[in-house]
């Protein structure tokens, strides 16, 4: 279970909050990208980044040296949060539209991983997720790209998890309008791959 | 333009970066999901938030009275920050394995809409882009709800855009490796919509 602190707690609509790992993990996994916030001189500062698990932990990387990393590991408290929106909820009153969505909020510090073959292993999951078998096939990291990366981690302990699933909840005086009420979808789907002719040029 | 900080301005791969408003518009209004990130307590917190755009501001809202609203009302600052996925890019080394993404990060200090034909107006524009000529067909806020409900506004002003697009950057020594190489996309659709009978149960 996830700690549930004042932090992390939550307190709107609370029927859909869940503070298991079993309900955080499928949403890490699915979406591997995280909003990064973190102080930067006494102001709010948040960074989409790339933002994998593995086991316990969640792990994200960056330039060694970069402004990003060193933030990061001084030992100041960082939340990262993760949303993913699934439809929009359409209802028969302004006021009652809403969105059903699957989100979570972690609480933390990052520290840095800085056995080599540790970083290995979780680079290698990460691109084992993205392609079961990909790993034997491509060139693992030499020392020079070990040594250009900070693989940064941060346990996974306290957090919350937030979801809306369903239609709208309207008033019952508004039942008689005349209007479609509901979901409108969005769906993501996995593509075909694109294949591309190698190239080292910069994009 | 956005205004280009030193807070705001993108320092690692900066040809990905763009600063024009027409390039921030469609993020925010293809995406309408915010990673609202503030100081509470002296601690980082973010959270996913719905949020849309009407001319050169961005809108978010919540209930009155609650610790969110007090927090982002009191004249502190905020990021806000919009990511999403497009691809999982595959090279033929594991350093190379990269992400495709469209994102944006704002700065600024949320205020309330106090004037109530201007929350109507706000909030019209809102249903509107989810369903072109539904308001006309729904039942506007009443006062009950516009007082149960704070809307917040934040001027865009200063802020970054951030896309990558394309294929791997390879290394030439890699070129041999016998891998494909290339783009694994997600692809977003909106569905068919689904259509519930009215309810008033709670979610």
């Amino acid at each position: 279970m996830l700690q549930k602190t004042s932090q992390s707690k939550v307190k709107r609509s609370a029927n859909r909050a869940s503070y298991k790992k079993a309900d955080l993990y499928p949403i890490i996994d699915d979406l591997k990208m995280a909003h990064i916030c973190f102080s930067q001189d006494d102001s709010p500062m948040s960074i989409p980044m790339l933002c994998w698990r593995v086991d316990d932990a969640i792990y994200i990387h960056g330039s060694r040296g970069s402004r990003l990393v060193k933030q990061l590991t001084n030992g100041s408290k960082s939340c990262v949060s993760f949303a993913e929106l699934n439809s929009w909820v359409m209802a028969k009153s302004a006021f009652h539209h809403s969105a059903n969505y699957r989100s979570a909020v972690l609480f933390g510090a990052f520290e840095t991983v800085d056995d080599d073959e540790a970083q290995v292993r979780v680079y290698r999951h990460f691109v084992e997720q993205l392609e079961p078998g990909r790993w034997d096939h491509i060139r693992p990291p030499n020392e020079k790209e070990i040594k250009a990366t900070t693989l940064l981690k941060m346990v996974i302990d306290e957090g919350a998890v937030k979801v809306r699933r369903g239609g709208p909840i309207d008033d019952e005086d508004d039942f008689s309008m005349a209007v479609w009420v509901g979901e409108l979808p969005w769906v993501k789907t996995q593509g075909e791959k694109i294949i591309h002719q190698p190239s080292s040029e910069s994009r």
